[in-house]
């Protein structure tokens, strides 16, 4: 169906009627996307991109298994709340399959925050405490407690922590309070967890549950050292309390090595939450954990949770898991990119460190390999640059320093070798600049005005008319590049 | 597609694999729903049942125009957060254009849960406070937070009450504290809502928000008596706190005169959410609130909220709610309804009352008019026997004793006359039975096990085989069932 507004007209309706706290992505220059297939998106005006952050299209955009489940379910039945359904049983079952006995009894919901908002209430519920443990810079989603567990969002939003929630030190080798060059730096951090529960217990707090990722994503692409999670686990445990993992961002197959990321980290979880990949885009999360755990809670209802549809597209999405090979694809192509960017790495200042498993993989972008300081700006100009070659990419972590890569698992070894080549040719750009600007590359990420602001203005991709502009323009990225157009 | 399971498989699948607190309408004799188009199901044998209990199916199962834009937009693009959307911002538009001025800016998210939730988020961001006042046997959803301001929820889990939780009394003029004999019972209501206001001030507690639905549904269809609302709001406001007025149940024309509920109610909330009926069963709801309210977030991130899938049939749901004049027709379809059944109230001591607005029609079933006792065991007695009548029907409220009708809105008089009568006959026998077995009638609803158990073991409408059953038995009337077909 051909596009009905201008792309002008809908950044302005966008500005209108939705509320300015959901951001886009290349907030000074955003992208109107119109159709995706595969890895590809495309815009309003034709335009292909190679989609590097589309980790919810977990089987590629718009694939034609998943696409007819869903329009054949559509057809047939959407809502059926409070009914037996095959779909859904069907769907359990075989997610189910795909985990440790342990792990028997699920709960469908909409979306992942519902899923991890779900597992605390269940561990709230089973052990009769109150408290919940997380890692500093984890971020699990959006309602009111999840919010609360999420130091990635509540440091940005100048929130106070909770007395309820305790924060672990993040367990990263790179940048962290251990590094690699410690004596088992996990057991280190472990300790440190391990004393967090100690001077809450002191306070007379006890600890419902510890939540977190098998490997953080958001925070920044970081592994936990061998036996942090086992360890801390293990003090959760003795301390009455359950532990959640949240495969939002790693489930189903992504990491590589096996269909859950907790799988390569000697632990079993007393409750598995799981999200984002599951709909191929269409909402959807589930939370699966023992029969023990599940039947402590008499009475659960959720309006939309499992419905035909969502199950109908879940089953296919696991069907095309399987049929296609992705968790070894995955492997492979993630091993592809790794070696690739690890083979450029030395001939550029800026990149710190490349590490990740599967198709999760994060390039820290740093003003220099020595002092590990992070470049938020250069990051962003990075994201920017790829964009002009038609790549789409995120920077994130707690610093947004750090180049984000979780394509869909339809990603090839050549996909991966255009972005390294394009990285490689963006950053060798940005490193002249920088150093041509006269900056001291040890000062570059201190302040995004030091940069020339050409750098940030660049052609429009988005095609739309010349009229006025009447967007605000206080941000000087934003004037750069409206007023190139006008 | 041909069913791949026995009903009894399926049966089985969901007691092993989903959490028993997800539970099943008519859960001694559930359905196997497998197909559905305007206001029926069918089940696995083929049976049509006349769906009164479908308001999340708005505007009828899969209608062929809300079903088209869905599967379009499948095969077009489905994930695209972070990009500007063309369907995502019409959308927005196309709601806000349905409300008054003030309230402008919209967040989408996925569930009623959410859209709850993030309206409490904002309130206590903008007035700083952080207690929020409900309404005694209040339903808003299952998220941690909102399960707090759930009394519904709450009460029936034996979860106790939050220190920041303030619960007015139930304001239902038919059993509560004032009652239709009261002069102004309004008033009194809003005094007590006041009264908590002020006690909560003396304990040093501010009130951030006043949660409530225009009229409660799911504790037993209760429009305020006039000025409840209006002057309750005042009292808030005088608190420095605001008004959020949840549609999940009410909105999108469903109670006739307006497209909103809270427009017969003489307010203007300062955050309105909906959800249930705006996707026709696809996982959507909205918070639209004013500018100055939303801007005070500074950063929100929901992965599937607003994606061009909810959006394109959200827009379709809107087209057939004009075209069809759904609005119209629930008024008059309403009317119907509660005529029919005023009608035959006079014939029956256990109708205790006859209430509703449009398409959420209540009856309330009691042991006698005189007493107004609530009796829940007839009430689920009388939608079994509906049932067997081929007529999904729920009881509801806080008694369970209020059958509640929400059916699709192209529900017609034809099918409400159907009801009446179907009503009017299975609650003749029920009187009957009672009287036969010689049971007081002002002791009917005490204990199920007083009803004659073959009125519950119906025959089975699910046509399973008669294998060997391997469920469990301990409840009589799933004994009763599943004994007769062995």
């Amino acid at each position: 169906m051909p596009e009905k507004q201008t792309f002008k007209q809908t950044l302005q309706m966008k500005r209108n009627y939705m509320g300015r706290a959901c951001k886009l992505h290349f907030e000074s220059a955003p992208l109107k996307i119109v159709q995706a297939s595969r890895q590809y998106m495309y815009d309003d005006t034709g335009n292909e991109y190679l989609d590097c952050i589309g980790n919810i299209s977990h089987v590629g955009h718009c694939h034609p298994h998943v696409t007819r489940a869903g329009q054949d379910q559509l057809g047939t039945l959407v809502a059926s709340t409070g009914f037996l359904n095959e779909k859904s049983v069907e769907y359990a079952k075989r997610m189910i399959e795909t985990l440790p006995e342990k792990l028997c009894v699920c709960f469908m919901v909409n979306s992942g925050s519902e899923a991890n908002d779900l597992a605390v209430r269940l561990c709230r519920s089973y052990t009769g405490h109150h408290d919940v443990m997380v890692i500093d810079h984890a971020f699990h989603g959006n309602v009111s407690v999840i919010a609360d567990l999420s130091p990635f969002k509540w440091q940005k939003l100048g929130m106070e922590k909770k007395d309820w929630v305790h924060v672990v030190p993040f367990p990263d080798t790179y940048r962290g309070k251990y590094r690699e060059d410690s004596i088992n730096p996990g057991l280190l951090y472990a300790n440190e967890a391990r004393n967090i529960i100690q001077s809450a217990h002191e306070k007379k707090r006890k600890i419902a549950a510890f939540l977190c990722e098998p490997m953080m994503v958001t925070a920044g692409v970081v592994e936990y050292p061998p036996h942090f999670l086992s360890q801390t686990f293990r003090a959760v445990h003795e301390a009455g309390g359950l532990c959640i993992i949240d495969e939002v961002n790693t489930g189903l197959g992504r990491t590589g090595d096996h269909f859950w990321a907790f799988q390569s980290q000697d632990v079993v979880p007393d409750i598995l939450v799981v999200g984002k990949p599951l709909g191929n885009g269409f909402p959807m999360a589930m939370v699966i954990t023992s029969k023990e755990i599940a039947d402590n809670l008499s009475d659960y209802t959720n309006t939309f949770g499992g419905n035909p549809v969502a199950c109908s597209i879940g089953l296919a999405v696991l069907d095309v898991i399987q049929n296609e090979k992705l968790q070894s694809s995955a492997k492979s192509v993630g091993k592809c990119f790794k070696d690739g960017l690890k083979a450029i790495a030395p001939n550029h200042p800026m990149i710190g460190d490349v590490r990740g498993r599967g198709m999760i993989v994060g390039i820290e972008i740093v003003t220099d390999k020595e002092s590990r300081k992070p470049a938020p700006e250069a990051a962003d100009l990075l994201a920017y640059k790829l964009k002009e070659n038609k790549i789409i990419i995120a920077n994130e972590g707690q610093d947004k320093n750090v180049m984000l890569i979780t394509p869909p698992l339809c990603f090839t070894c050549d996909n991966a070798r255009h972005v390294v080549q394009a990285i490689d040719s963006a950053l060798a750009e940005i490193e002249k600049g920088a150093s041509e600007a006269g900056l001291n590359q040890s000062s570059f990420g201190e302040n995004r005005m030091d940069i020339p602001l050409n750098i940030l203005s660049m052609p429009s991709t988005s095609g739309y008319s010349s009229e006025e502009s009447d967007f605000d323009s206080e941000h000087p990225s934003k004037r750069a590049r409206y007023e190139e157009v006008d």
